[in-house]
C-alpha cells in the first residue's frame, strides 16, 4: 500500500504544482506525524527528513542509529547521517532547487499538522540564509487529497474492517439484556476482538463506547457500571482496525418493558427521524458539494422535527484513522475551521452519524459509512433500517 | 500519580517564575502531546486547553463531545465549549493576566515539543490583538524539571519495570542456543510479556531488539531471521512498561565454539572495556555536571582502548517513555542541541549504554539504569558484571 500511495502522492504534487514535499520528524513514538503510516512506513528517533518531488525523486536522511531499521520498512532510499541532518538536507535542496516546498502544518486539518512547532523552528534555522526558507508552504491540500482519495486496496481494507465490526455488533445484539452494565457489554466486544486477533479503531478506553438509558456520560466517554434497564435506549460506538484500516459505526437498540411488544411511539419516532436524516444526507452527498451542505440536510431535519441539534459534525472521513482528516460534513462553526467548506471528492469515505435524545429513554444515534461515487455516494456498511428491540 | 506531578508542576512554575502553563492540544490520538499522560490523563478530539498557574489555578476547556470522558479521567476541572475555544480561553487569560505563558515547543527537547505548528498558529490567531501574544515562552525548562525529578511513586514504578525486565532477560539466558533466530529469541520475550500481561517499553517491532553475530542490522532495527552461531556475540535491547513507567536495558552474551571453555580474549576484552566505561561514567555522574562530561568519560575510554566510538549518546532519561526527554548524556553534536549541556539534577533516571564492536564476533553493549542521588548516582538495575556464555 505504501508504494500505491507514494505514486498517488507524486501525481497530486503535479496536479497541485508543488515541487517538493518535505516530511520532517523526530522521536516519532512520542510525537508521531500522522502521515508516516501512509507513505513512510517507519518510525525514527533522531531527526529525519523524507522528501518527495513532483518528478518522483525520493530521498530520506535518517540518523545513523535509525537507518537500518528504517531501510527495512520504507520505500524511500535511506542515507544515514551521524552528527547533523542539516548538511545532507541542504545539499539535496540545492540539487533539486524546488520553488515550493510543502511541509506538514495546518491550522484546520489535524492530519496535515504533524510538524511540531519546535521542529518547524529547527527547520527554519537550517534554511536561514537560503532561498528555501521563503518557499515553505502548507501540505494540507496534498494530504487532504492523498488521504481522501482511497485506492482500490484501501477500499477493500475498509470493507473488511466494516464486515468484522458489523459481525461484532451482531454478537452484541444477541447478548444484550437488562442487568448487564455498559462495561459488561464492552467486555463482550473485547472478547470478540481477542478471538479475532483485532484491535479497536481508537483508544481502547472508549472503543467501544456503550451508553444505556437517559443522562449517560456523553460521547467519547468510556463505558461505566451503569446497568441496562427496561425502557432504556442503548447505543454503541465502535469499530475495528484491520490491516491498518478502520471502521467507525454506531447502532441503537431499545429495551422492551414488561408487556411491550415494540418500542413506544416517541422512541420509534426518534429512530425514524434519524433514518430520515441519514437519507437526506446521503441524497445530498456528491462530488463538488461543500461538506456543510450535507450536514445541514440532516441537522435541519432533526431540528425541524423538534429535537435539539447534535453538538458535533454529521460525519468525518475514515481511513487509517477513524478521524482521517480532510473535509468534514460539519456545521460552519469556528471549531471546524475551513473543513466545512471543502468540496467533496470522489473516492472519499465518510461517516454519517446524526444523533438525537429521546427524553427519559436515551440517545438514538446511528452511524453508517459511505464512499463517494462519480455522482453520489454508496453505503459501505449495511445500514440499520430497523430499531432493534431487546427482551420482551 | 497525576496529582503528585501536578503539585510538583505548580512548585516548578514558582521556582522558574512562570505565571501560567498552557497545554493546547487536539485529536490527541493522531498528534499526542507527550505531557498529557504525565499531568492530564485524558485524550481529546476537539481543540482543548489545560491551564495551570503558579498560584495553583487549574482550568480545562474541552469540546462538548469530549467533556464527559475527560472529566472522568483528569484532575483539571472541565468546562465544555460548543463552537469555539477562543472565548473561554481569552476570558480566563484576562482574569489571570499572566505575565508569562509557557507553551509546549522546544527545538531541543522532543518531550517539550508537543504543540504542532498549526495549533501554534491557531493559538496566535486567537491571541492577536491581546497582550498575551507577546508573553508566550517555551515550557522546555518546566518539562525538563517535571519529567526529570522522579517522585517516590515514579521511582517505585520504574524499579518494578526493571525487575520484570531483568526477569525476562534471565528467561532468555536460559533459552539461548545456536540455531535459534533473532526472531525466535524475540518470540521467547513476547511469550513472557503475554504471560505477565505487560507491554513492551517501545514499538513492538523493535522491542526487543535482538542482534547475533557480526554485521547485524544495527540499533533500532527489528529482529531478523539471522541464526545464532558459535562464535557470535548476542545482544538484546529490551524493556517492559508497567503501570505507565518503563525500563530500558541491554545485555550481552557470547556463544562458545566447540572446545571453548570461555570467550576468546578479544571478546572478553571488549566486555571488560564496556564495564570499565560504565564505571567511569557512573563515577562522573552527579548533580551539577553537564551530560556531555559523563558521555566523554565513557567515550574517551573506549576510543583510547582502540575501538571506534559509539554513534549515539551514552545515556538518556527514562520515565513514562524510554526516551523521556530533558538533559542527555550525549556528545556535543548538533543532533543533540543544547541537551548535552544541561546540568544533571538529583532524582533523574538515566541509562548508561556504551557500545563497541568486536570484529568477526558482534557488538558488545550493556545498558544499565541509574538514579541520580545527592552527590552521585545509584544503580537501579542489577548490573551485568560478567559476560554470559551460551552452550559449550
Amino acid at each position: 500500500m505504501l508504494n500505491e500511495k507514494l505514486e498517488q502522492a507524486a501525481a497530486i504534487l503535479n496536479e497541485q504544482q508543488i515541487d517538493a514535499w518535505l516530511i520532517f520528524v523526530r522521536e516519532t513514538s512520542a510525537t508521531p506525524d500522522p502521515i508516516l503510516d501512509l507513505i513512510v512506513g517507519a518510525s525514527v528517533v533522531w531527526p529525519a527528513a523524507f522528501l518527495l518531488s513532483r518528478n518522483g525523486t525520493k530521498a530520506a536522511f535518517v540518523g545513523a542509529i535509525d537507518a537500518a531499521g528504517v531501510q527495512m520498512r520504507t520505500p524511500f532510499p535511506v542515507e544515514a547521517y551521524k552528527t547533523t541532518i542539516k548538511d545532507p538536507l541542504l545539499r539535496l535542496l540545492q540539487q533539486l532547487d524546488p520553488q515550493t516546498i510543502a511541509i506538514n502544518y495546518s491550522r484546520d486539518d489535524v492530519m496535515a499538522d504533524g510538524l511540531t512547532h519546535g521542529l518547524y523552528l529547527m527547520l527554519c534555522d537550517y534554511l536561514q540564509g537560503t532561498p528555501y526558507l521563503q518557499r515553505l508552504v502548507s501540505s494540507e491540500k496534498i494530504i487532504a487529497s492523498l488521504r481522501g482519495r482511497k485506492s482500490a486496496g484501501e477500499l477493500k481494507a475498509i470493507r473488511e474492517s466494516i464486515a468484522e465490526t458489523l459481525d461484532i455488533f451482531d454478537k452484541v445484539t444477541s447478548c444484550l439484556r437488562p442487568g448487564l452494565s455498559e462495561q459488561d457489554v464492552a467486555e463482550v466486544v473485547n472478547q470478540e476482538l481477542r478471538k479475532k486477533g483485532l484491535t479497536p479503531a481508537w483508544g481502547a478506553d472508549h472503543c467501544p463506547s456503550v451508553f444505556t438509558g437517559p443522562d449517560t456520560a456523553g460521547t467519547h466517554a468510556g463505558p461505566t457500571g451503569r446497568r441496562i434497564e427496561p425502557g432504556h435506549i442503548i447505543n454503541m460506538d465502535f469499530g475495528v482496525a484491520k490491516n491498518g484500516y478502520v471502521a467507525d459505526l454506531q447502532r441503537t437498540w431499545y429495551v422492551l418493558r414488561p408487556g411491550e411488544k415494540q418500542a413506544p411511539a416517541e422512541v420509534q419516532r426518534g429512530f425514524d427521524v434519524i433514518r430520515q436524516a441519514i437519507e437526506k444526507a446521503t441524497a445530498a452527498l456528491k462530488p463538488g458539494v461543500a461538506g456543510w451542505v450535507v450536514d445541514a440536510a440532516a441537522r435541519d431535519h432533526i431540528v425541524q422535527s423538534g429535537y435539539e441539534e447534535y453538538p458535533h459534525a454529521l460525519g468525518h472521513q475514515v481511513g487509517r484513522s477513524a478521524h482521517d482528516g480532510g473535509g468534514l460534513l460539519s456545521p460552519r462553526w469556528d471549531r471546524y475551521k475551513n473543513l466545512s467548506f471543502l468540496p467533496i471528492e470522489q473516492g472519499q469515505v465518510y461517516t454519517i452519524e446524526p444523533r438525537l435524545t429521546v427524553a427519559g429513554h436515551g440517545v438514538v444515534t446511528v452511524e453508517e459509512m459511505v464512499v463517494v461515487t462519480k455522482d453520489g455516494c454508496e453505503f459501505l456498511s449495511t445500514p440499520q433500517l430497523e430499531l432493534m428491540c431487546v427482551g420482551g
